[in-house]
């Protein structure tokens, strides 16, 4: 029933995002609360964004992100004042849609991996658009683990 | 590449606990930001819990839960104010494991379904325990949809 | 050095809204995280809105409000699952400013007081306006501790 | 009606933690959510502790802290993806309690600046318990602004 995907390895990630445990974010079990591995899944993707050179939001590009599919295994805890390393890479480019890979460390152990998938669209309209060709050629030449194209 | 599962329907839970949408979960975007439907469907588990007068946290069971996977399909947005329906059921257990399903409604719209897997542990060592049959038999009298045993 | 002002009584307040502290909002120290009262006298202030038919945001009106002073007294402390209620009243009205008086209770137990004090403002320009005669006038029908005006 | 204090300068802080804003923390008015503001001062004063050699939280010397009062002053709006740099100091010690003066900047512009007071405690019963000299010794040492005693 709690079958899990095979867990990312940290060396397929090339971009890391550091960051330290807020009390906000830790519960009464002295663990951090689940929603905010979510948190800092999106912390993790908007600072790719600005690795890329393309910290959001675009002006320019006519296209906004929406969510829509999010998956998340826990295999471990942080804890209050731990030093995570989120590691975010794009996994799979569709025509609208991208998918995001991460995982949550604490120096090499992997805590919570993430897939996050989300659409383009027209700011205004909200219906998917085409992933700006400028996006995918600056993920191609950054990433070094394979993106799958679909 | 974005295929998603059958959405839940409305009618198939009998347990619903009613919100608000805050100021604090609302983004720049005018719509809830996404880590706020696990916290949603987190209180809709623990109103579940209550409802089956088995309120959190438990005291005489000697279990405490801990989430091992969690997959949401965004569907449409909340925004400000609105009043949402936190549709929750009990969909399968396992012999430690128990999955839930989770549907975010506004009044007959599906906004997000959420499937959430804890597993039952020890509160010291936190490795895995038997799903307490008072628990197994509350739900399955409770539930108007089969539970799936595996 | 910390003199505490005159603590609210509940019976200052004819407008209550209850609600349960939820588990993200609770810390390792079991008790609700400062922050989120905050939260809790924001909540209060909206729903007096509403209980005036003045429910946030404001169509008709062109004005917007911001928040320029709170201050908080913690006097006790909130836990998981306890169900509160956040008594709300303005206090003062000035030209184009207004203080809430906020007493956040557990049953008689006043936990923490809250003022909040806004500006209304023109919405793009944020230069402050006149509070409009309507809400003054609403105000001060339903209110039974009377408001300040300075 | 809302006399404001004397704003801290940014000179006279030593210590200054930055961070960046993120996007769970604003809200469709496109500015920081006020209680967030209070997250960000409660960082500066961990972050603190932990200039001090005195992380948080504290083994060795069976006290705790709890916060009695807090003040914020809003003069500006951070936004999303904001750098703003929160100045912490200590500004009083009394017996058994101690006031923060925090000053939230973006660059030299001042946005919000926070009182907030603790009371040092024995970690079970919470009875107030004098401030520990080894604090007050290592902030005497430090704080280039003279410190109040009180």
């Amino acid at each position: 029933m709690s079958q899990k995907p095979p867990a990312p390895e940290k060396s397929e990630f090339r971009f890391f995002h550091d960051l330290r445990v807020r009390w906000s974010e830790v519960d009464p079990q002295n663990i951090v609360f689940n929603p905010n591995y979510l948190i800092y899944a999106d912390l993790g993707v908007s600072e790719y964004w600005r690795q890329l050179s393309l910290a959001y939001p675009w002006h320019g590009f006519d296209v906004d992100i929406f969510a829509v599919n999010t998956n998340l295994n826990f295999r471990g805890s942080a804890g209050y004042d731990d030093w995570i390393s989120v590691g975010t890479r794009v996994a799979r480019i569709g025509r609208s849609s991208m998918q995001f890979v991460i995982g949550i460390f604490r120096e090499e152990q992997l805590l919570v991996d993430v897939s996050l998938t989300y659409v383009f669209a027209d700011p205004k309209s909200r219906s998917p658009k085409a992933v700006p060709e400028t996006f995918v050629e600056k993920i191609a030449a950054f990433e070094k683990t394979p993106v799958v194209r679909s």
